[in-house]
């Protein structure tokens, strides 16, 4: 695909996979809507995350956060409707960089406000950026790509590198623009963590990973929803009746291990951590390592957010058909490096996303989905949009306080996680939509346990 | 699509969708093999329903038994290497039935042997069509299509009026030749009685459809497994928090209600049976009629086998955004035809199979899956693999039990049930995948509960 | 226990155990007239099984058919009230037999004319009384204890020679008055059918033993309830994480596996079936022989009907304080008797029902329940009300039907199910309690699946 | 019951309902131990609670912290063996505090090292004595009972200003020898915190409670057994197919929801907070208000830790026979008051724990169980040996840690939680007992993901 920035009737940039998408794309749009409560709700005060920021007059530019994760039709009529769109399903690693880049590329002195980070790629690129320009200046020196065996990270400094070159002021002007961020995966969260305590942060941060509303709703109830979802478009296996591993039983798991569970299937769970374990216990589920389980099971499912948990010894000793497939964020929990050069290994694709490797000796083969990376987004639509409510809504709130707080003072260049009133608030725009009255504190019971009659509820500890 | 039949480069007569989608059919046939245990281990004895069949020596042709529930690719697969092929996905009624003819017209003296019929259409084409060549002969009077309302009974008179223009004896030759018929559906079965009833049953058959291995695993298990896939590919909704109403709490029911409360949905089922509405009860569901609930519930399944279960006038009060689909069998549980002749109602297509209606009092819309017709067909990809290969397990054995039969007197024009030793084989023959190991009666133990030691183990009237 | 009759202030016949407890029973039957809605809706029609029959003028008389299950301060608040009641908690085999010879003894000429029979004691007893009365009549020869190795039995003969003795006539009066016996369980309606086999049933019998509101209810929802019930009354055992062992799949199975289940156990099921044991598969349970899994389970349940299941070679391999208990209806479904014999084995009881039995080799233990009989029984209070509604209402809907038909030659001396509209009726008679609406089949949909309108729905032979 | 101490043959001082039950009490000790992995496992390191304390050499004075919670029998086996205990099923609030004042009389001039606490009532009792203390030694003032109108605060006033009298240094000396107390409760726990806030804490404390082996498992797990166990005990009533009404939606709401639903019932949720409602919805659970429900249920549970929640206003519109039960903590969270003084109703014992109330308009009645107290402890036995485990591996780890560090200073007069890793090894200890085995972090991954190979694995704001 040809890198070239095209632009709509409207003179509006993008880059998508297919225009003519357009319509159907506004369609489902339209239906997301409808499932998009909190969201919705939003709308009328804080407004919704592209197109009501749109409407309010902001300029949104987009690029996905993962190369599989594009709905292409849904790209598509954001680009012809409301934003800059760059971003279509299946790019490359430079691909998904250059997408990055132009988003944040908003032309000569320009720059974003306000960034909503989603794996904190955009917030990185930033701040190696500032760190090179700050380098060159210093010593003329530009960034080297061979410096690094990390594949992903050349790329970071080859684009960092070929940009100095025309501006080498470019992300010092951007980081002074910028009000703050807003980011919501894990590893986005432990990034800007490790640099506030390394003192790097170049702007506040606002935490909405650990908002009840989003880690529980996105790790537990999405996977729950996306998991037997992805394996039946990718497979259409019978899950009742099938031994299933699930690698690690944190939120991610626990809602991999519901799902199959309730779909039929004797589930087995492997933990470092003997708390989760014991929870996994407390329903029923055996706990053993992969290795005593690993030719007896029918699908394995990897959630830890730790590399290294299916290694290609493991999938050699697999049944036949075995299916393996990852949800677990990190693209190394699976190892498809090992997988990939063993010898005379042979892959065997199926259809998009679902490679049937065989294996030499046995001649039997295992299922890999999405090439390892996240199967919910590769082999199905990602968590479906009463979910991602949850957690834009999360997103909106927080780029809202981070914008009308920004001359106050209030965020320093510090992350900070939302205060509960306003976790709890993203909830309650969601429940009448699911048909649900609440019951109101009478002013004598908020004194009777200490807590005020319109909440917050709970303390800072409170584990949901 | 031009009704023209094609052949494949072996000369083997065919009309599919695409041809070049052979390959990846074959690649999803092969997976789908690791998946049908009871189907493979019936291939050392007996064969294999289609591939193991023509292996045999055996020439099979065939058709759908249903306009939406072909998948392309297999059907091509199946078409370039062993059968002819009659069959892809959204036939019109017209194709439909051409299909069907195609399927039966082995040429000028020819016919089938066997039949394996899921519905009963080629059974019924058959007998419709030695009725008219009865009556044509006595009178010379040609079946009349206006002489019924019912638009698809039409297609059928009409394709043996116009057979018999050429071949007066056709369907007079083919039931002479015929050994018998396997049927595998509620529907198809039902007529079967109805025949021997009246006596006019041309053929022996067997009822494979109340074989436990096919009548709970299909219904039941098949259901659970297919319903929440329908739903996900078509809607992408999340099933938690919603609130669903199955209609009909049998063996779909019961298999759509169990999907729905596991993951997360309340369901309320409507039912006319009082014992079917305590055993809903008994799992935790609420049972009311549809008049009650139609306007707070936000997914509707009809799985009664009855027709006008959801009548446009229920829609017109249902939620923005409802969903409507049908998992029974009968494409009149759901009232299409009041719908589409809604004054002023609007159909928008958000994607094939996904329809959004719109009501011009309220500009509210329900989404009905399928155009009302069973929406895992439709929109998933059916039942799974496990599951087909019990039904198939059951029909193939019920054919080498036909076949081998054929002259011992031992079938009459009569419909039969399998015996239960075989309906326990087809069982025995599907364990071993699943990992399981069976325990065995002594001889002592046996005697003591009064069965043989290898089995049947359970009197005819026992319910499982 | 000695054993004389007693006489309450009405002059009414009983032995029971404590009569001071017949207020506390007085309530407690008060309480589950309320859970019995299909009993009470039948007092107005036909009349309830204990109380209205007396109330309607009939005389019962009543005995246990179990020497565990009599709950004393209902015993002793019907025994004041309303009936003569010959049952104590933990009666001797002799004490059992006594007290149904008691029962069916009305004084010289007098007898039942209807038997509600739970397990067929009081027919079998009837019938060998009337076998010992031809031969005595014929030969001479009274019964001999000693022909048989099988204790209970002997117990049998001596009462019937006993009896022989002061009337020869006894039984002969009795089967003469006798209109017929309802029977509902799976033990006392396979020796209906057996006698009926050998043409020996001596008076109609209507089997309610198959009846789906009895044989659900009884076995699958009342073990599901009365399983966990008494396993935490007799040890208090945590069920959650625990591995636990069901012996058998069929209803009483599936019920003790789901509720095990659901208490977050991991549960392993034994079967002979293949048909049940692939229905546990699709649930998610493990099938495994009993001799792979003895050493790692924490609760063994059988539930088989058969013999033999759980031997004490088994039990001392089991892990410390495995649990050790039966459901299924037999009990030599424990080897109790090899237990009992051990070499060295040692037996301490914690409680009444609850035993510890300590191996001498391993000084480990093992914890048998209820002597290895009915463990809900004896552990706990059995069957729930609402369940017991549904048996018993179909025990008065067939003693009804007996009685009105007493004259008609109706009924032969044969086995007959209740008819399915009675069986609807049941259930129907329970929704209201439960809040349930039945939705109204309308005539024409009636006419398109070939049913009458208030129903039976369904043909004799659905599994439900 | 005369409020006089007793001596057992070894002079150890007790009051309990009947020693002759040590034997029972013993045997069931013996059997709980084998669920108790985690406190056995501590033996070896950590003594053992009450026992291995002793048998190390630490003189144990034991009170209950609930009227209705004593085991009987186990107390007499203590009291006969090991510890001086001051406890009986049934006390009255007078005979309560009674025995806390005894558990903490060691005789002149001695006291407890340490306190291991349950609703903080010793530390109460301490507090409030050293406060009565200084003032009684600045200005001759006893405590006045009649300055309060809580009924319970009067009798703590009494017994201390009773005190005064014969040592008016006693609570002092008491502080003074007291290296700290663990605390397992909320209402305990809440209680330190203020003190902490106050500044008045009199010794170092740590929270237990909210260790998660704890709080999840004594809150979600533990009651999760133990409604349901007590709701049979009570009652015997059938859950399957009855309304349930869950108030609160914490853990122990979450708990008695998943036990009701899981048993058949249809649950609805109240809820004042937004995200625990959403997760009850998620769940497949209505939430509503009491008020829209309450003459519709057949249960309530309340399980708020909050007052007011069932008022008798909604008691009389239950159905007749409706259960009401608290497993909260708080017995004013049923309003008992409102109900025993409501004019004309009738209270009916069905038997110890389990009233019958009936109103004089309608003449129906409801079912309270335990008074209103804590139901699980009233009417069954509380959480199962292995829950308790949990808890008291947590006491007993806390109480070491006090201990160990008495010299050392690092504990102030301040509220500490466990750390993690000693929560984590709560955990580990109760996990070989369910057969589980965990996985190793390599030290790669560990570094990969920034944790310690040993532990602790997660952050301290991780919900679980």
């Amino acid at each position: 695909m040809a890198l070239l920035v095209e632009k709509n009737s409207a003179g509006r940039e993008y880059k998508v996979k297919d225009m003519s998408q357009a319509d159907f794309g506004r369609l489902e749009i339209e239906l997301a809507e409808v499932e998009m409560p909190g969201l919705m709700a939003s709308r009328t005060e804080p407004p919704v995350l592209i197109e009501t920021l749109t409407a309010l007059g902001a300029e949104v530019r987009w690029c996905s956060c993962n190369i599989f994760s594009t709905q292409d039709h849904a790209a598509a009529a954001i680009a012809r409707d409301s934003a800059a769109v760059f971003a279509w399903k299946g790019e490359t690693l430079q691909e998904y960089w250059w997408c990055t880049e132009r988003a944040l590329d908003w032309g000569p002195g320009g720059g974003p406000d306000l960034i909503v980070d989603d794996g904190g790629d955009a917030t990185l690129l930033i701040h190696e950026g500032v760190k090179a320009e700050e380098l060159y200046e210093k010593t003329g020196q530009v960034p080297d790509p061979s410096s690094t065996d990390n594949q992903e990270f050349q790329l970071v400094l080859t684009i960092i590198r070929d940009g100095l070159k025309s501006d080498p002021k470019r992300y010092h002007k951007m980081k002074d623009r910028l009000v703050g961020v807003s980011e919501e995966t894990t590893t986005g969260v432990k990034r800007l963590y490790q640099m506030q305590a390394t003192g790097t942060l170049l702007f506040p941060a606002i935490n909405v990973n650990d908002s009840v509303t989003k880690s529980k709703f996105d790790n537990l109830y999405g996977c729950r929803h996306s998991l037997p979802d992805g394996l039946m478009r990718a497979t259409d296996v019978m899950i009742a009746g099938k031994v299933s591993v699930v690698c690690g039983y944190g939120d991610v798991g626990k809602g991999c291990a519901a799902a199959l569970k309730q779909a039929g299937s004797r589930v087995i769970v492997t933990e470092i951590d003997p708390i989760c374990a014991l929870q996994a216990l407390m329903e029923g589920l055996q706990v053993l390592p992969l290795e005593d389980v690993v030719s007896e099971a029918d699908i394995f499912v990897t959630t830890t957010g730790n590399k290294d948990i299916i290694m290609v010894d493991h999938m050699r000793k697999m049944k036949n058909n075995a299916i393996v497939c990852n949800i677990g964020h990190f693209d190394n929990e699976i190892d498809m490096h090992g997988l990939e050069t063993y010898p005379g290994v042979k892959r065997i694709t199926i259809k998009p996303q679902t490679d049937r490797w065989v294996f030499p000796e046995t001649k039997t083969g295992i299922i890999v989905l999405a090439e390892g990376r996240l199967m919910n987004l590769g082999c199905a639509t990602g968590h479906p949009s009463f979910v991602m409510s949850c957690s834009f809504t999360n997103q909106v709130i927080a780029q809202l306080e981070l914008w009308n707080e920004r001359k106050s003072g209030k965020y320093e260049k510090k992350v900070y996680v939302l205060p509960k009133h306003l976790d709890e608030k993203v909830a309650a725009l969601h429940l009448g939509k699911l048909g649900a009255k609440l019951t109101k504190l009478s002013k004598d019971q908020a004194d009777y346990i200490s807590v005020p009659v319109e909440g917050p509820y709970k303390p800072a500890h409170y584990r949901y």
